[in-house]
Formats: structure tokens, sequence, C-alpha cells
């Protein structure tokens, strides 16, 4: 252990996290380049780990920290303990890790009844020095010595009423002070130390402490950070922003976060600090302004962002205050940004020769991207203060339109005006709000989750979605919604934005989204730089089109039950359901054969050049079966021209007899083509018509057949041969042969560890992370809303393992089939089509893992590309790492 | 290639069942053996090889068989093609492996208008003579011809009409060769050969032809067998047990096949051949007559028998003929034999000296055990033709009692006379049929399968079951059933026998199991060879004490939802689920705990010194919760004493919301205690105050808690300190410690998979194969139904993978969770309680997996003992084959 306990900020190892803590760290590494921070000292993890094994705080560590004040007091000239000018310091916790539940700041630190006076003289602010003293009090007996601190807040109460803080006296503040004062003594049995030293002393003991309190302690269990660490202790000089008209305090960007336009941006404050800004009570000037007010200090300013801006090769969110005349810069950091401006900075750094392009593709992060996807509102208009601002961001981009509640009133408007701009707003939506979705521009609900109906189908749409408004309620009888306690007609004009979960009032302006300029530059680049392949899942044309403009590569999924849906073809599919013998069951799918091939004939034709993977039917048949009384009727005349009891009762039971108790885990998937190998039959059949039809037509066909929810190689080797031979067939009468390949999904556990076998007979694998997710980990996700939120708030899923695949587990599957399947078949095709397969950080797995493409919905192709360009550079720098680190 | 295609019985090398295929090596091995065999030889796969190759059957190949021919015209001083006595023989296929879709053997070849007089003569029998020529006819040209055989049997049927076959004269028989040579002619183009070489030449090549069937093309492709390996042909001599009365034919046993008694055990026909004792138009006699009327033969069958016995060192199952006082050895096999005779046998043998204890404990099935378990008929009477013998085997073990189809009225019946006997006969069975199971010895079904209610309940409770009798009709209104074509009514007597599927008139004599004797010896064998560990799955005192019984070393698997379930603390549960807090669920369980802790306690009480696993609570809340209107109100008065509109809506709602579409997916396991833990508390403190109770009592309680449906390490976290805070809480309560091990299931595909993370927590895990093979094969047990049966009659499941481990599949699962799990702690406690833990296949798997133990029902441990110590046997046999072969 070293015998060296504290270190100033100009002389620590700003890359020792481990010792000087994530904060003492950073603040050395801004003095140490050369920045005007405060000065200050960092009393190490080491010294913490000492106090708690010790339980007291070692007399050479103290000595050590009052060497240090001596130290600062020189810098400084200012007296700490003493009678001059007096010094003040914060103290602040700061472990290797950004850690909640450690001690709150404390600042002001050094004030007492002789230092507040000199303070007042120096300030010509007796309000101010009162008020930093009483907070001083109040926050040390709270945080350093435990007192509960509503005794403090209802004294504050009593003496201010029903006015503002700022509102109270400079008397009335000496009154507080005593009273303060007065609890203090009560509660701890000592008088408020007037002498500094001892202030810090308990300070830095109840920092160190509170490594061990039981917030902290939980917080390290459920992330897993060691118990044996410890936290650093960071003492800064204060500096005053509030110092009079030559001192000011303000908050910039280096270029504008909302555009990305060059120059700094911000704004500031002379006379303040950071306080004032954030109370609002004054209104903060532009930073050009500063300028004006002071030359010299603009110009240091800016010039300090400038080397900030280039030291760091990104945009920089800057906070500084001005000290009679002095600039302290008070932290740096990278600046949050929109998506648009993200991309514009990235691209113009790369111009600027600031950063390279694969440094400009980190820049970006892909749900930067998504937000170019849609819609947005325009950000160079005033933006209201938002009527909601909670809902969860089910589906992003904006919309503007006119309140609609009900679905049927919103598809009326449409029809009588093809224009009409409406907000759908409902309690929840059903599948009988489809068309009503598709007629308006936004959906908000009051309920529901982020696996929501409207949630679902509106991410489907591209639409912008909101669910779960919090304050929204709806009243269908009035027609009128109440949100954010205001109320609205049908018809209003409201404003929403889906990316936010936020709800405006009015008719906001919105921006459309473009793939030209910076941002088709910036995907160029990352096409570029990627490895893996992007295709989309669609099930038609128009989606197939939307795939190819956003620049999808191939369809990873068509889903051909869908197609069973439409109303023209729904009699015959459940006509076939109920027939009893295969020969019905042949004419049935006759009848929807012609159909299927116009539909896949469309998607060839879009996808010209590009690979279609079709996956054979999957649900369960029941699923296409009615349950209502009236449709079983109209289910009985389509299907046997007539009701009679007797029917009815059959056919109810019948559909009774198919209902399942886990459907997820029941009769479907590859075990319907396997029972009934006509289904199979009549699909390939069509696939291979609609490939050759296409390619007649001038287009190159490549299909790929997929065969879904294979568990065992014995399945695949029943279904292979009916889907070959009948691919011979219809190309013989065709006269012409077409290439095809033919593969499965990898979705049942089963199949991921036997995939070597299943390997020998498919051309291709297809992860199908959902149900793989689903049956691995044992969750129905249909089901999972009692415990899901639970444990990603208790960390015992990082995430939800819908959203973002679960690696660790089963992504462990996921890498045994690629390895496996690799080994029998070293050329094999592999790629994913759940829902993962648009989410970055699993797309840097499956990057890891080796596939050969992800497929994503349409919407998020973009956002699939720049993700697989990051993966890429992000596994050459892992590479690189291990070259150096062998080296 | 070898030159020489064709071996006889007495010089082919026996061993070479590639060349010879297995029926003709055992012939050589029989005739070798010095056993009186009638002569003949083999045509190898090679030949069958080379025919197939060439597409004609090769000069020099024809030139050996006739040559062979020669010899065995001269062996038999018979003429085969001449004018002398005819030489008949057969011709059979047989290939390396048992392999259904091969040509059917034809007999007599040789017959011609010619020798059918000759045999005429020799026989004084011209209808026998005629028959077996007309039937030469007919099979030549329907096997090796390809004929329809129905042009045969039209004629047939046109001569016979009503009668019997035997019933045909002599003169319509030779109007019948007539007609069928006119057939034979019209559909071959060709007369019938008359010519025998020209009858054997067909055949061969119709043998050698049949390889590529497309049936046997399917069987091989299905079972993995390779195409080139060909089939052999064997010629054999045929050999007349009618020739008069110094001839005969009989079969017999080595031992008494139905108890295992010492002793030859069969009947023969004095005159008669095989066809004759199938078609029982005469009664055979008791093998010990031979002696009297055949003193010599009988002498030289019992000296051969005997040979065999020794030579085989098993009991033969043996066919023989007597041609003119010569006596012919046609096959001798292992005997099947009932599960006493199989112990009896192995016991005896071992004591004869003639086996090794190993040898004996091979030589009984485990099936055999499970016959032993329960009473058994008792052969020793006369037993009638069953009623109806193709119903399920369900649950084994005979019954007999009175027929009574309601189980309300067994339930009186057995109140008014609690020694009443009944055999409950229902079309299929319900819960609500519980009371009427409990009441009544056995249970027979019209429907359902080994997985139906009635079948399971029946195995639980230790019950004979027949499902799906096939001939079974109940007619509720009238109070009768038939069965076989008879009707009984309520209260008449039947006899069953689970163990065979088999239904009988009246009632019949029965004998109870019992583990004394030569059972007891032979499981004692087992228990000192085997190294698995068998404990059994209890949920009671009753069913505890039961395993004990048995041989069980522990309890594997407490299922704590039964107790949940029992009618004085359902409303407390109900109460609980329905809570809005945690007080209000921690008063409810408060209300359970005192009955769990007695449950556990009277379980620690019969384990006295065995480890019991309790599983904590595990099923989905709603199944506690009730569906039908009189049960919801009857809860809400229970729970909120009185029914308002408002509370009945408010409950039904609150129920509806706990349905789950994939429960086996859903909130349930482990997620039960993690989101309310009190659950886990309750019955953690429960198993702890119960383990010191009943030591305090003088029983040693070694319990073991064990968490359900753990999926990764980070749940077992959230579980573990709770259950050892409460642990310690409960000992520290009274005063004393206790050991106990903490846990847990691996039944989730990502548990098996990351088992080195979970078993840095589980101080044991225990394999719930039955939800690992439902989530790892993505298939429900109650919905798979739909395509089970088919996908086993397919192949494409070996077995149906809930009675028998899907070893190639869900057992890689396994035995990478024990690889891991043993990895991250060596001494971690492997074993498994799903029902696999008593299928001796099963069994076998895990004991080569290095599990530690198996858990199964009661009434499978003394099976499992047995599997276990012949998994032990088999893997040194394959530890020394693999020493032998490197040495």
């Amino acid at each position: 252990m070293s015998e060296t306990w504290v270190y100033d900020f100009e002389h620590a190892d700003k890359g020792n996290k481990a010792l000087l803590g994530g904060k003492g760290a950073n603040l050395a590494n801004m003095t140490q380049l050369g920045l005007p921070v405060p000065p200050g000292f960092t009393i190490t993890t080491e010294a913490c780990n000492a106090y708690n094994a010790a339980g007291t705080l070692l007399e050479t560590i103290w000595q050590q920290v009052c060497h240090a004040v001596n130290q600062l007091e020189k810098k400084t000239g200012k007296s700490f303990a003493g009678s001059g000018d007096p010094l003040l310091v914060s103290v602040r916790s700061g472990a290797k890790f950004s850690m909640p539940g450690m001690m709150d700041t404390i600042l002001n630190l050094g004030l007492n009844d002789n230092a507040v006076e000199v303070l007042t003289q120096k300030t010509g602010n007796p309000r101010f020095a009162r008020d930093s003293y009483r907070r001083l009090i109040q926050t040390f007996a709270d945080v350093a010595m435990g007192v509960d601190i509503r005794l403090f807040e209802n004294e504050l109460i009593a003496i201010r009423g029903e006015r503002q803080d700022y509102e109270i006296s400079a008397e009335e503040l000496d009154t507080l002070i005593e009273r303060y004062k007065g609890i203090y003594q009560k509660a701890t049995g000592s008088s408020f130390p007037q002498d500094g030293f001892e202030q810090l002393r308990l300070s830095v003991i109840a920092v160190f402490k509170s490594w061990n309190n039981p917030r902290a302690r939980t917080y390290r269990r459920e992330n897993a950070i060691p118990d044996d660490i410890g936290t650093a202790c960071n003492v800064q000089a204060m500096v005053f922003g509030n110092m009079g008209m030559t001192s000011g305090t303000g908050v910039c960007f280096s270029r504008n976060p909302a555009t990305g336009a060059k120059g700094v941006f911000g704004e500031f404050l002379i006379n303040a600090q950071g306080e004032d800004v954030v109370a609002g009570i004054r209104t903060p000037e532009h930073i050009d302004q500063l300028a004006q007010e002071m030359p010299e200090v603009a110009k240091q300013l800016f010039d300090t962002i400038e080397r900030l801006e280039h030291h760091f090769r990104d945009m920089q969110d800057i906070e500084f205050t001005v000290e009679e005349g002095k600039l302290y810069m008070l932290q740096t950091r990278s600046g949050k940004r929109t998506g648009a401006a993200a991309v514009n900075i990235a691209v113009d750094m790369v111009e600027e020769g600031l950063v390279g392009v694969e440094q400009a593709l980190m820049m970006v992060e892909p749900q930067h991207i998504n937000q170019l996807l849609h819609p947005q509102i325009d950000m160079s208009q005033a933006i209201p203060e938002p009527l909601d601002s909670s809902g969860l961001p089910a589906s992003p981009g904006a919309a503007v339109g006119r309140i609609v509640i009900d679905s049927h009133e919103a598809v009326k408007i449409c029809e009588a005006d093809p224009k009409a701009k409406l907000i759908l707003v409902r309690e929840e939506t059903t599948p009988d709000d489809i068309d009503g979705m598709i007629a308006c521009q936004g959906i908000v609900t009051a309920r529901g989750g982020m696996t929501s109906h409207a949630a679902v189908v509106a991410r489907g749409m591209g639409k912008p979605c909101i669910a779960s408004a919090p304050s929204l309620v709806i009243d269908e009888h009035k027609g009128s919604i109440t949100i954010g306690g205001k109320q609205f007609n049908s018809g209003d004009w409201i404003s929403m934005d889906g990316g936010r979960g936020t709800v405006y009032e009015g008719e906001l302006k919105l921006k459309q989204a473009e793939f030209t300029g910076k941002v088709g530059k910036l995907l160029g680049w990352a096409d570029a730089a990627r490895r893996l392949k992007v295709r989309a899942n669609a099930d038609n044309p128009r989606d197939s089109r939307q795939a190819v403009e956003f620049g999808a590569e191939g369809i990873g999924l068509t889903r051909t039950e869908h197609m069973f849906f439409e109303p023209e073809r729904l009699p015959h599919v459940r006509a076939m359901i109920l027939s009893d013998t295969e020969e019905e069951r042949r004419k049935h799918l006759d009848s929807i054969f012609e159909f299927q091939k116009e539909d896949f004939k469309g998607i060839f034709r879009e996808m010209t050049g590009k690979p279609v993977t079709i996956r054979l039917l999957d649900p369960p048949l029941h699923e296409f079966l009615p349950h209502d009384e009236q449709e079983i009727n109209d289910l009985i005349n389509e299907v046997f021209g007539g009701v009679t009891d007797e029917k009815r009762s059959e056919v109810k039971a019948r559909i009774e007899a198919m209902r399942e108790s886990n459907p997820m885990l029941g009769f479907r998937g590859c075990r319907l083509g396997i029972i009934y190998p006509e289904i199979n039959e009549m699909q390939v059949r069509a696939i291979i018509a609609a490939a050759i039809e296409a390619r007649r037509e001038g287009s190159e066909s490549i299909p790929e057949i997929m065969v879904p929810l294979i568990g065992a190689k014995s399945e695949l080797a029943k279904v292979e041969p009916v889907l070959r031979r009948v691919a011979s067939e219809t190309m013989e009468s065709y006269g012409e042969k077409i290439d095809y390949l033919f593969g499965t999904m990898i979705e049942v556990p089963r199949a991921a560890v036997t995939a070597d076998e299943i390997a020998e007979l498919a051309e291709f694998f297809s992860f199908g992370t959902n149900d793989l997710t689903q049956m691995g980990m044992g969750v129905s996700r249909d089901d999972a809303q009692r415990f899901l939120g639970h444990y990603v708030n208790m960390k015992i899923y990082r995430d939800d393992p819908f959203q973002s695949l679960d690696q660790e587990g089963i992504g462990k599957l996921v890498e045994m089939a690629c390895k496996l399947g690799r080994q029998a078949r070293p050329k094999i095709k592999l790629g994913v089509c759940g829902e993962h397969g648009g989410d970055p950080d699993s797309i840097d797995f499956f990057h890891r893992a080796g596939l050969d493409y992800v497929s994503c919905s349409p919407f998020r192709v973009p956002i699939a590309r720049l993700a697989a360009a990051q993966a890429e550079i992000r596994s050459r720098g892992a590479s690189a790492a291990a070259v150096s680190s062998t080296a």
C-alpha cells in the first residue's frame, strides 16, 4: 500500500481511476490539460479502505489532508481557518464507478460566523453570504452528521411562508441560522463546528462511511461491483460567479447540440451562481454577448473550448464560472445531442480533419439514426412545454393532427378528406382499430406497454406512437380528452413526439426525414465499413420497396401467414383446416395457390437481384379459426353452405379441440408441414412458380425457402425430400431451372445444440431469437408483464431480453449453433430474423458470433447499417488491442 | 472380394454376420454346435451386392448354388430336380440387421406336378401334398414374381365358400392348383416352372432384388442402415413332422416361462406340421408325454435343450420337428418370460453356477420388476381368454372387482362396505373422479392415452389402469357396459391386468407382490453393484413410507403445491393470492405455516437419516383460483365474508387478468418467490422448523431446499440471501442449528448453458427433465397429442421424449450442465427428479452423465435400483472393451 494518501489535481495520475475515483481522475485530467480549474486534491480510495479497516481516520492520512489544505491556501492566497479572505471548499465522494447511494456533495465548507462577514464584505451581498452559510449548516448536518433534514425544512417554511426562497431577507436568514445552530446542537450534542478543519475532518469521515451505507451496498451487489474498492474523496476550492459585475457563470456547447451547426452555443449570467440559472429567476444571455461584456474572458473561453474540442475530438458540454474577471472551468464532457446534430457534427468533423471516418461512425449512436427516420419536430421553432412528457416512447417520429378518439370516425374523416391529419387517441387499441390507425398520423394511448397492440402495430407501420400517457383521460361520451390537466375536444390540434413520449398543444412545424446529404454520406461510410449484411423482414411488396429504399440487401424473413388472413383467402384457409381428408385439404389449398404465387411474385419484383427468405407456414392452425358465435356461423355458411344445430356443435367442438394450453409449444411450425405435407407443397410450388414468372418479366429472383421450428434433423429429413421434389416438378412444368436455397430457422433450443446434425441438410440457418428467447429462458412474451418489469428493475435481467438479446444465456446457444453449423457445413449462411436483428447491442453480438447478416423491420435498416459498422470498428479495435498486448 | 459366394451351414464363419446375415450366421452356429439342424447353405451378402451391381446373377454364383444343391441332395439322399424322393427347400432372406420390408419366406421349393405325387405316397396324405403345392405356387407368384395375391385368394374363396381351409378336399385342391397355374401363366406370360432349379434361381434373384424395394429402402433410411451391405439368402432342406406316427413337431422352453420353475416346459403334436399347432385344430400334448411316445427322441431333445441352456447361459425357446423318428432343431433363442420367471431364473442360475451375479442382473429386464411390484394374476390357475387385450397398459398390476361406472357410486359403496372390491369403468376420468379412483382397486377407460388423467393418477396411486380399451362401450343410462362384445351390468365381477392391458370375465385369483425371497436377493445384488443412488418423489408421509419400503435412499422431490390444495388451506391460499399488500399476504401465509410445518415434519419422520429435497412453490398462482361461477361465489364468501355484484366482478376480473396464454412459460417457479419473497420465507421457515422439531422427536432430518425454474444466477442471487436469513432466524428462534443444502432445479435451457454460474450459489442441481424437455424441444406435453404419436410412428422421435429422455438433444443440455456445474463446484450434488428418473434407458444415460442419484415415483424405485445396476455393469463392460481395444 502506498504511503501517499492525498494527491493534488496537478500531480495525480489522471489515468488511475481505481485510486482517484472517476471524478478525481477527471479533475486531474482537466487540470493537467492546463485548463483553469479551481485547485483541489483527492483523498484516495485506499484511504477509504484504510478508514473502514481501522474504523478511524489514520493520523498519517489526516496530516496529509491538512498539508494539502495548506497548499491550497497558498495557491489561492486565501485562508481556510484563519481570519483573512476565506478559502471555502467543496467535498464530494467519487468511486471508480459512478454509484448512487454515496454521500451528497457539501459546498462552502469553511464558512463560519466570522467568514460569513468577510464574504458579505467581499460580495457586497449579505443575503448570499448568509444563505450559503445556512445551506452549509443544513447540508453538513444532514449528510455528514445524519440529522433529520425535515427539522431544518420545517424552520425554513415557518419563516418563508408562502414566499419564494430568494424573497427571504438577510435579517430573516440571520434568525434562521441561529435556529439551525440550535437544531444542530440538540441533535448532535455539540455546537456547529466553527473550525473549518473540524468541518472537513467530519465530512471526509462521512464520505468514507457512506461507502458502506445500505443503499450503496445494495447497488454494488446488484451491479456486481466489488465491496473492497472503496471511494475517493475530492476537496476543491469554491469559486463564486456572484462577486459583482466582473463575475458570472454559464453553460455552453462547442457546437449547436440541436442542429450540429458550428460555433459555440450557450448562455451565461453576469453576477450569478449556477443555482441562479437553474432557479430561472433571471433570463440568461446568449454566449455571444459575453464578448461584449468581458472581451478578454470571452476570448479565453472560446479558445479553451476550441482546445477542448480538439483535445477530445468531440463536441463538448462545458460549465464555467468567472470570479472577479478570472475564468474557471468547472466541467467538460461530451455533449448530448439530437440525431440531426450527431450526424452533422460527425460528418463535419471528418471534413475538418478533426476525426477519421471510423471515429465519426462511432460518434453517432444508432438511436440517433432512428430519430432521423421519421418526421421530427422542427427544433428551429419555439417549443412549448409539453402537456405530458411521461408516456412510453413506443414508436419514434413526430406527428401533428386533429384529435380523434374513434377509429371508425377516423376512417370516415379520411374518406371525406384524404389529406386530413389526425392523431388517434385511445384508451388502448385492438385489432378493430387497425383501419383507424392506418387513417391517422400518430397514436396516443392511455394504457399498454412497449409491446402493446398499439406499440407493435405502430412500429410495424412506421407511425409515431406514445403508449401509456399517464395524464391522459378519455371521455368517450363527451368526445373529449383531458391531458396534462387540460381539456381538448375531438378536432382540436395536438402534436406528439413518439421518440420522446411527449404531447404538445397545437400544431407544431415538422421536418421530414431525408437520407441524402450528410446522413447519406455517413451511412455510405457505414456500408463500406461493415462486414454484416443487413436485410429486412417484409411480408409484401410495399414493405419490400420501403426496405430497399432504406438500404436493405435482401429479405431475411417473409412470413406467409399474413397472406392467409387476407379476406378473399381466409374462407379457403378455414375450409382447409376443417377438412377431414388430404384430398379436401388439397382442393382448398389449390384455391389459395394463385394468391400466394402473386404475393411472392410481387416481392421478387421489388427485390430483384437480392435474396428473399420465405418462411413456410408457422402459426398454430387454430389462429385462423373464429371464436365468437356470429363468426362461427359465418364460417359454417361459407364452408358448408348452411348452418344447422348439428353442424354448429360439430364445428364448435372441433374449434374447441384445437385449443392448446401452451400454443407457443404446440402444433405449429414444421410440425404442420410434417403432418400435412400438402401445405408445404402448395407453398413451395407457389414460391418456385413465382420466382420463375418474375424472372420471365425481367427480375432476378433469388428464393431461399425456410422451415420454421425445427428441433431435430429428423424433422428436416421428412420435409426436405418433399420440398425438393415439388421444386423440381414445378421447374419441370415451366421447363426452366432456378437456383434456390433450403434452410431452417434455429429457434428451438434443441436445434441449437444439435446444429451440426441439422446443418447436414440445411443450407442456411436463420436465428429466430424471439422464440429462442422464449423457450431458452422459459419466458412467454405474452405473459411476462407480471414479472419482466420487476426483473429489469431488480437487475435480474440486464435488459428486456425481447428488446436486446440475452448475450450471456441465449447468446451461448447462438454461438454454439454457429460453431456446430460451420463444423458440419463450412459455407453455411448464417443470419438472424428475430426482432433483435434491429437492436444495436444485439447486432454487435451477432457480428462477434460470426453471422453473415441481420434482418430487421424496414424502418430499422439504417440503424442496423450503422450498428453493423460500429460492431466491425469495435472488433478491429479489440483485435488491435489484442495484437498490441501480445507484442 | 471373396470368390466364394456360397457357404454351407457346417463351414460358414458363424461369427460373420456381415457376410452371412443374421439368420445365416445363426443357422451356422446351431449346426456347428452339433445340433441336428436340417442342412442348407447361405448365399452371401456379397453375392447380393454383385447381383445389384451387375443387374444379373453372375454365372459363377449360380454355379456355386447348383453345386451346393447337389451337396444337399447327397446329404439328404433326396433328389431336387429328379424323380426320386423329392428334396424340398425353403428360401429366406436375411440381412445383417433384422429388417422388415425384405422378401417373405418361400417354403416347399422343388415341388412340381411329379414331386407332389411322390410326396402324397410318402405321407399318405394327398390333401397335405396338394395344399403344399398350391401354397408354393401362390407364394412364389406373389413374393418372387410380383403377381397380385388377391387373384389367388379370390379363387380360393370361390372354392372354399364359408368353410375352413382344412375342409377343402384333395380333389378341390387339384382344381385350385390348375386355376392357380392359369393365373400364373396369364400374369407372368410363362407357365409355373416345373424345374426346381428354375424355381430356385428366380427366388434367389427375388431375394436380392427385394433389398432395393421401397419399403426396405425407407426402413434403412429411417434406421440409418447403410444401403451397401446387402442381404444374404438362406436355402435349407425342408423337414416334415407329418410323415406319420413317428413324426411330429413341438415348441418348448428350457424352464417354465411363466414361473421360472426348472425343467423343460412345452408341448408337441404327433404327425403334424408347425402350422397345425398354430391353427389350433388339435390340442397339443405336454412335452413330458414325448418320453412315453418316442423315448429316444425325448432323451435326445432334453439333452440338447440342456446343452443349449449351458451354451447360451440363458433360458431357451426351442422349435423342433421329428421326421420319421429323426429329431431336427429348427430354432433356438432366448425365451420370453414373465417378471416372476425372469427373477427366479436369474437367481437360480447363479446358484447353479451357470451365470455370475452381473450376468444375472443383466438377464432381468427392469420392466420385469415392474410386474412384481403390484398384485399379479396368479398364473397357476386356468386363465380364460381375455375379453379385451388391446387396451393400453397404463399402470401395471392386476385387480379384481365389481364393475362400477360412477365415481360417486363407488365412494358410496365403499362407505357402506370398506372391503368392497371395485373396478371403476369410465369413458375417461377427470379430477372429479379422484375419490372414485381412491375407492376402487383398478381403473379401465374407453379413451385416453398413456398420459391421460386416468393413467397419470393411477400410476401415482400405484393402482392398475388400462386406458383406451378398444372394445369398451359404456351405457351410463342403463348402468351397463359392453366389452369384447359381451354385456355386463354394474356389480358384475371382472378382472384386469394393467401391465398387459387385458380384461377378463369373472374373479381371477391374484398373487401379492413381495420383495423377499429371490426378488429381494436380486435387488440386493443390484444395490451392491450400482453407483447411482435411488430416491423417490413423494409429497406426503404415506408415499415416503412406501418409498422407503421399496428401497428409496431419500426423497428427490417433495412438491409443496399439493399441500396448498388441501381443503383447510385452500381458502387461505386464495385469500393470499387476492391480497393487495405484502402485509395481507403475510397474514394469510401465516395461517398456512403450521400446516406446512406438520407436512414436512411427517416426511422427515419417515425419512430419518435420509435426505429430503423440498421444492419451493412452483405452479402459476392462477391454478389455485376457481373458474366456475359457484366456486367464485364461495371464494368471495370465504375471503371477503359476503358476495356483492361489485366484488364478484372485481374478483372475476382479477382471475381473468391472471390467465396466461402460455402458463408453462409464465409467472411461476422462482419468479413467484422473487416477486413475493414472503411465500418463500414462510416455506423455508416451515422446513427448518419441521426439521428441528422432528429431530427433537428423535428423527435425523436432512433437508435440502430447492428453488424451481431458475434460468439465471441473478435469480438465485435474489432468492438465496432471503432463504439463508430466514433459515438462520428460524434456527435462532429454536436455539439450535441444523445442516441444510440450498440448490436449484435445472429445467430451463438457459440454466443448463449457464450452469457454471448457477453452481457458484447452488449446492446441488436436480434436473427437471420434464420441463427441460418441454422447453428444450419446444413441445408442450399437454398439447403434443396432435403430433407426438405421428412423430414416434414416423421415427422422427425415437421414443416419446416424455417417457424416455431424448439423449441426443435434451441429453446434451444435461451433460453440459453437469460439466459446467462440476467445473464451478467440484463437489456439487447432481440428481434428476423428472419422470425420466424411473425409465431404465434414461437411467443408463444419467449414469453415464455422472449424476449422483435419480429420483422417481415410489413404485418405480425397485426398477430404478436394477436399472442403475445394469447401467454400471454396462459401463464396466464398455470400459473393459475400451481397455482391451487399446491393449
